[in-house]
Parts: C-alpha cells; structure tokens; sequence
C-alpha cells in the first residue's frame, strides 16, 4: 500500500512553518507498512490543490491531506474537496454539539467562524476531531481514499491516531517494510563508515539496505528489509555486533534520546542527577525535564552564565577564573564539585564554553569547550572543538556531555555492579 | 520567476529527519522575489530521482534539488543526475584539493569516500561547499536551471547564499512578492480574528491578503502584496493600527523572538536578568542565552526542580510548600524574590507549574501553571491553565513568561521613562 502527503498552505512553502507533520505521518504509517512514495506541500490556491489531489488520487492508494481547515478566510480546502469530490457543504448536527462544548468546557465564547466549521462535504466521512474544532473528511474515489486533516499537529495526530489507522488496518492487509535504527554520538559519519566498511558489506550481501542518517552531533544507522519483520531478529544481530565494537558511540535504538536513555539509566540504578551550566544555559537540564518522570531523578541546576554567579553558586574560586579563564578544564572541574556538593547529587555535569559567534580569544578559539562529569569518587573532564554556529554549538555540547555521562554511569556504576 | 524544491532521502518519507531545508529555502526565495509553486519530497530511488527532476523542470524555472550528496552508498542524487543530463564524472582538482584541506585543517584522516566526492559531472558549474565536502551543482536545461546541493542543513545554506543567490539577482530580474509579518502571543487565532474582523475587512478590500499562522502560543499575521515593495508603508500603518489596539499581544515582528525582544529591551534599558525555573527547568534560561551576547545581560538561574532544591537554593520557605503547594502564587513568589535578590538582578522570571502528563492532584490539574515577574519594586503573578501535552506546556509557558517579561519592562521601565 503506498501513500502520498498533500500538505497545504503557503505558510509552508515560503518557510514561516516547517512541514513537522509530514515526518510524523510518515512515521506512523511506516510503522504498519504503508510506504510513503511522495510528499508535496502545494499553496492555498484551489487550482493547484485540485491538480495535487487528482495527481496522487491516481499514483497512491492513501492522499493524505493537511491544512487549510481553520476558522479563518484563507482556510480553503473544504471547498476545494466539494469541488473535485462534487459535493456540498452540510451542517452536521454531531460536529456542531461537538464544537460547542469545546468551547463550554473552556469558558471561550463560540464565534461564527467556529460554527461554520460544523459544514461538511456530504458526501464524505466525518472524523471526529478530539481536540479541535476542524473535523478530518474521509473520501473515496476510484478505489483510493483521501483524507483531509487539520494542520494543527496535535489535532492532525489525534485524528490519525485514534480515527484514520484503526480504519486502515480494519480494511486492508498491510505487508510491511521493516526499519530499525541504532544511534550513535560522537562520531562522524565518514569515520564510521570506514569503520564499519566490513560489516556494512555484509548486511548489504544479506540483502538489507543501510541508510547513514546524520544530524548535528549524530548518526542514526537504519537497516531496513522489505521482506517485513520476520528478519528482525537477524537485524538485531547485526546491532549487537556494533554494539559490541562501539559501546561508548552507541547510545540506543529507534527513538531514544540521550536524555531519555540517561533518565532510565538513573531510576534504574538509584542515582539523582544535577547541572552547572555555563555555555549551554539550562538546555542539559532542560533537555532532562522535558521527559515526564524526571523529578525521581533530576534535583536542579544552576545556570551560572556571569562569572561572579560562578562564584556566588558554585564556589567556584575566582582566583581559578583570573588564572586558567573561565573556559578552562580548571574551572569546569570546581563548577562540577560545586554542583555535586550544593545539589547533593550522585552525578554533576557541567558545561563552559565560548559558543561564539563573539567571545574568541588571543588563545581560545570560538566553539571550545570544557565539559565535566562528576560522582562521588570520579571526576571526567574532556576539551571538544566545535565550530561557529552557536545554536550548533549548544546542540553539540549537549548531546556530547549526556554522551559523557551516560559512558560515566556505565562504567562507574553499572560495570561495578556486574562484578 | 517559479521555483521547485525536491528533497531526495528516505529518512524525510519516513519521518526520521523533518525536511528543514525547505523551509528555509522558501524563505530565501521568498525575500528576493522568487514564489515556490510546489516542494516535494521523494525517496533515495534513480527513477522517482528523474521523474521528479524531469517534472518540475517542464513546470518551473528553478529547481533546487537538496540531499543524497553523501560520501555513504545510499547516495545516489549525483548519478542520477548525470544520467538525466547526459554526462559523466570527472574528478575535479580544485574540489579535491579543498576536501583535502579540510580535513587537514580539522586534523582528521581523509578517507576514500571523501576522495570520491571531488567527482563530479563534467556538464555542471561548480558551487563550492565551505563548510563541507559535497559541492553543489548547477545544471541548465531548455532555458530552466537545476542546482543539486547536500542535504546538510548548514552546508546547503551557505551554498544558496554565497553561490545560488548572487549567480540568480545576476542573471534575472526579479519581481518581489512582498510578505510583512507580526507576532502575537497570548491570544488565540479565532478570538484574534474575531477581534480584528473590521481591520481585516479593510486589508482585504484594499488588495492585500492576509493569512493566520497559529503555532503553540503565538498566532502570526502575514500582510501579502503581490505588487511589490512599493506598498510597504501601507502595511506599516495597517500593522502599527492593530499594535494601538494590542500592545500586550503584539510583541514583535518578521524574524523577531520573544527571547530576542527581551533581549533588546534588556540591553537598551541596562537591566540585568535571571530566572528560577521549576516546571520549565532552564528552557527560559536556555532561549535567552541562545542568542549570542546574552552575557550582557543575563547572569544566571535556578532550576529549582525538587522541592528541597526550591528552599535550599532559591529560599522558598518550606511551610510555604507545606501550605499552598509547590504549584502556587505564594511559592511562585517566593522563589522569583529569592532568585531577585541572590542571583542580583533587576528583572527575575520564575515558574512553577504541573507539566503532565503525570502529577495531577485533587486540586489541580495538569497543565496548571504559575509564572511570577519581579522587578526590585514590583511583582506580578499570573495563573495559566494550558492542556495535557507536556511538551507543549513546557513551550507554552516559556513562550506566555517572556511576553510577561517584556509587558513588566514595558510598564516599569520603558513608559516610565518616557514620563
């Protein structure tokens, strides 16, 4: 079964939005086999949106249609549907009661505009939409099926998850195409694949296709069969095999993150967790909390981005600053004991850095950074270079000091337990 | 002048990157005048490659071709396209030579695959890659140019603006579509809209077309003229019109950031800044020293996450937890003061809330939060009732703290002044 996405709005094509839902939609079908052949984000013009649909009505067994719903003027798709499907706007009595209570239950008044969103084609199926006031429209034609949505994500999610799959798997049988992932940190993507030149020529003489898929500061390795998940065992063995050469690049599967990864690793073994942060401001604890659950493990931070608030919390000696400069293996590892000590936490990271654009030195160039990790008996402390982007920078700090950490947590605390 | 984006790679079809790229391409193009009909998205295959190609060259004047440049075996995007034009690759001195360079600047060992990526089609010009190893291309066909440039966002980006856009004002005229654009935060898209019915009507009337671009807690307004510059102090006055009516909504425009306005603010005025973040756990902290030359201005925070980090750190009476509650005016309070006096600032941020999904109780639902702005004489409390998504709660109290913080600025040290 293959689909196409039709994403619609000129938001999106001159960039003030980016298309997040398109990933996620081919995320979900991924999962139950339906193969994503195209992806096409056209204006909120009516003939160029007749001219998409009618194009993947006929390549794709599933349109899946985005955008253009809402409440207000430039909202067009529903009458664009009513043309090509030829079919008018209805009032539906269920959608209306629907829309009233989202507004009762949230002390809003009701507008026109939102009452209005209760007409819909007639000649299509009505997806209700939990969380939102834009219904989703299920329309068949020629033996494809389109679906429109809104382009709220959350909306377009709800929808999706708890209306259009649940139709899908009822009425066709999916074959599918299997993927796993591992994920690396740490290394480039050139340097692995010298590294593992071997082994890829390996999985691919098994008949697997590997993807290299790079972002700052990771890769992601995917294999994939497209004779479905009865080679899924095979495909971990082929993981674990670079698991094994690896263990410090390797961080997990699928989709975990290292701050999820570092959050099991410390519930499961009982350990509380704390930052100082300089360069990085509060995105290692913040990239913590962002996952439920982390007031078992996650104590606090402290953001000491002036030098005197260096002192002031961390104790960090101000002699040490005038001495080594704040961006100095020195001072990252007193801003860390503090942390560890002022938090009392089993486990302190802490960053210091020029992120640049501004901020070089006669000795220290843009993107150097000190990052520390302590326990109680251990102290790690390592220099990365990175480069001018400061956002890039930040990311890369982060993703690298987690990175440290959970190698910290590994051999400090899990391979202790094993002996 | 038309352009067509085409983004090669599996991983945007399935979901495992977010096609950025186009995003920011459509708002280059956009700026000098160039109207993207369509983008799409196709997979790592040579056929879907040239029928893509072979399409949105018969349709459009320009088409830039992102990703599959890759030194790995899964990128094909350079052989394809020298089948579809007809020509061959011939290793490229001048490439090679940089690629060797920049590995030897990065003490880094250059491996074959990089080699490789000097080779390149014989019928293309050459737009070098500073940041990277994969070289754009330039191709021409029956009077429409094709550019194929990687896929990695930072170095694609500094081919379209050092190569791509000086090569396209060179050669064309461009007419300009004109966009102007204002942020709002704190209102919602269809109370917005109900609010300003008059006003848009009279936008409307006067050729211009306006469009709502709603994402978590901000909804955008986009002014659109199709005839150019000229009338863009027309749509200055349209704006600064609905900037009298909504000054606490409205707090910036194009490009502009919250954390950005307050920046500016901050430094105009010689106000100093911090913030003690439980539920939002250093992402206030973490969006303003995003922006370089945050130190200016911003000394530090809290992230006072647990409880006994909320008293030890930023002072909060443990009774006063005891009696109201974590989440409350009353320790909101508390812990903005404490963050006021110790991290020594004049504007200080704190938050407390419940982020969910977990960790509703009999009192309070998820998604309750408390924000509190203090300045050395005053302090301002505000309670917020968002939904269930912790992410977005997160981003939504961010995003609803700062536009609190630019109104307490507004009130107490910008109109002041102006008395």
């Amino acid at each position: 079964m293959t689909a196409e996405i039709i994403a619609i709005g000129d938001e999106l094509l001159i960039g003030q939005t980016i298309n997040t839902n398109a990933a996620w939609i081919g995320q979900e079908c991924s999962k139950i086999g339906i193969r994503i052949s195209r992806s096409i984000v056209v204006s909120d013009d009516e003939l160029e949106i007749l001219e998409a649909v009618d194009r993947a009505l006929k390549d794709a067994d599933l349109v899946l249609v985005t955008g253009g719903l809402g409440p207000t003027k430039d909202d067009i798709t529903k009458h664009a549907l009513c043309k090509y499907f030829n079919t008018k706007l209805v009032r539906d009595e269920a959608t209306l009661k629907k829309i009233q209570t989202f507004f009762a239950q949230r002390n809003r008044p009701m507008l026109d505009a939102n009452e209005r969103q209760a007409d819909l084609p007639e000649s299509c199926t009505i997806l209700p939409n939990k969380f939102g006031t834009a219904a989703g429209m299920w329309f068949e034609k020629g033996g494809s099926i389109l679906v429109s949505m809104p382009g709220v994500p959350y909306e377009m999610k709800v929808i999706v998850t708890d209306e259009l799959i649940p139709r899908i798997k009822e009425r066709f049988t999916l074959q599918s195409i299997f993927h796993k992932t591992i994920l690396t940190q740490g290394i480039g993507e050139s340097f692995l694949a010298e590294q593992i030149f071997d082994w890829e020529n390996k999985v691919r003489n098994a008949g697997l296709s590997l993807a290299y898929l790079p972002s700052p500061g990771m890769v992601k390795l995917r294999l994939t069969s497209n004779e479905g998940a009865f080679r899924e065992k095979e495909i971990d063995s082929y993981f674990e095999e670079l698991l094994d050469r690896f263990p410090e690049f390797i961080f997990g599967k699928e989709n975990d993150t290292l701050p999820g990864v570092l959050h099991r690793m410390c519930i499961e073994h009982g350990l509380t967790m704390g930052t100082v942060e300089s360069c990085t401001g509060g995105a290692i604890a913040q990239s913590i909390i962002g996952i439920s659950g982390a007031s078992q493990f996650f104590k606090g931070a402290f953001v000491t981005y002036a030098n005197e608030i260096k002192t002031s919390l961390a104790g960090v000696n101000p002699e040490s600053i005038e001495k080594y400069g704040a961006v100095s293996a020195e001072v990252a590892q007193e801003m860390v004991l503090g942390g560890l000590d002022q938090l009392e936490v089993d486990l302190c990271i802490a960053t210091t850095g020029i992120m640049g654009p501004e901020g070089e030195t006669e000795n220290q160039q843009v993107g150097t950074v000190w990052v520390a990790i302590a326990t109680k008996n251990t102290i790690q402390t390592k220099c990365f270079s990175f480069g001018d982007n400061r956002e890039r920078n930040i990311l890369m700090t982060v993703l690298s000091a987690l990175n440290m950490a959970r190698n910290v947590v590994n051999t400090n605390f899990i391979e202790k337990n094993k002996q």
